[in-house]
């Protein structure tokens, strides 16, 4: 038996999720059907994590242990043409016999965009959240800097969790601001890229933390009040849950 | 009666090209009956010309006359509020009374995108043409300036054309190297964008020249070729028409 280690990105608008559910329209449903296809094994992958409904993924990893000789080279397009479009391999390598794709993951990078222009560019639309009014990315920078570091984020997980520990580690955490191609000009905000690079996320996370940061980018709260509702552990405290379609997971690093 | 002119941006993927069809299933249907919902006045808008099934617009123009006292800065939220999210209506402005959005335009541009990356990118998929094997750009590059000037460009028209005359004019014909984002690093030629400006173009015009220029890429014909084809004001001698999907109406000067 060879472990396998793949790489997948995937358009999550047509899916409930990365993970298996009853009804089968999840990502790790075609893929598990597509590895059946190929070599008649029934296969449960291991991935990084999971993906809520919507959500996006520039490169997940996933693992499984097959007993077929298919070459290496000639996995991620055999499993290509057995997959829908809105789901590509675009890697396959050999891993270590005892690699865990959700264990052995070091750290992870999510990204979060905004579309603060006045009209949604029709091309982005379901990897943008549209946001036509404007937002004060400083304050947003000076909230997003209080994360960083090793701390209890009960606050910005869902209470439907059920991990025993919800201390993370941030290790990085910062705004980008997309150089201006919309036919709009400079008169907005334009599109921000949010990127969190941390050792592990809870369900929700991401998305809760960037419910609090928009919050805080309209003025509604002070980007000081971000240490309070970290400190408070209370869900309650953060923002809303952003919506799912602006989420791309964006590089795993083992 | 006021004279309007509106810039709008669409993603052609799920309808039936520009112009209006029986089935209704088009970017102007779906325009005409927002105006109808929003003003109830039946109007035909003129377009700077039309696209195919599967093409899309970063900007198309339209104009149509209108007794509606809505004033200039509302229309384009109050159209899109009625239009499907692939459809966005970006600008309204007033034009001259006599002002005819297809008649009145001096110059297009229109891009066409090939992703010659080994796995095609999920979140580029409907506006990105898949060619896996390698392209000799600098070869497309030569062919393509044989075309810049005024010809006749019969090769390159479908031949269910009805217009009198198929003399054009090519300002400017550019091939673009898209910095490599991708995660497989610089071992293919990546994504290119084919840049087309003129003063007007034939039915498949676009297309059809791509479509050769995919030969010549291919090494399956020679770029000096390109002149004969052009001089034989023939369409049996250019290459096929390339997919719409790449295609993509990307400004209009009047």
């Amino acid at each position: 038996m060879r472990n396998l280690i793949m790489t997948v990105s995937y358009d999550g608008t047509a899916y409930s999720g990365f993970q298996s559910q009853p009804d089968g329209n999840t990502i790790q449903d075609r893929i598990e059907a597509a590895i059946e296809h190929l070599t008649g094994e029934k296969i449960i992958i291991t991935s990084s994590g999971r993906t809520d409904a919507g959500v996006h993924a520039r490169a997940q990893l996933f693992n499984f242990h097959t007993a077929s000789s298919i070459p290496l080279e000639r996995w991620a397009l055999a499993l290509n043409s057995r997959l829908p479009p809105d789901i590509r391999i675009l890697e396959a390598r050999m891993a270590d016999p005892d690699f865990h794709a959700r264990r052995w993951a070091k750290r992870k990078t999510y990204r979060y965009t905004i579309n603060c222009n006045r009209i949604p560019d029709v091309f982005q639309r379901h990897m943008q959240v549209h946001h036509p009014t404007p937002l004060d990315v400083e304050a947003m920078r000076h909230a997003l800097r209080t994360l960083i570091g090793e701390h209890d984020f009960t606050s910005f997980c869902s209470v439907k969790s059920t991990k025993p520990s919800h201390v993370r580690t941030i290790y990085d955490a910062v705004i980008e601001i997309e150089p201006q191609r919309s036919l709009e000009g400079s008169l907005s905000t334009g599109v921000i890229h949010i990127f969190i690079t941390g050792n592990g996320f809870l369900q929700h996370m991401v998305r809760i933390i960037v419910g609090t940061l928009l919050q805080i980018g309209e003025g509604k709260r002070s980007p000081q009040e971000m240490g309070d509702i970290l400190a408070a552990q209370k869900r309650s405290r953060a923002g809303p849950t952003a919506m799912p379609h602006g989420l791309m997971l964006w590089d795993i690093v083992y």
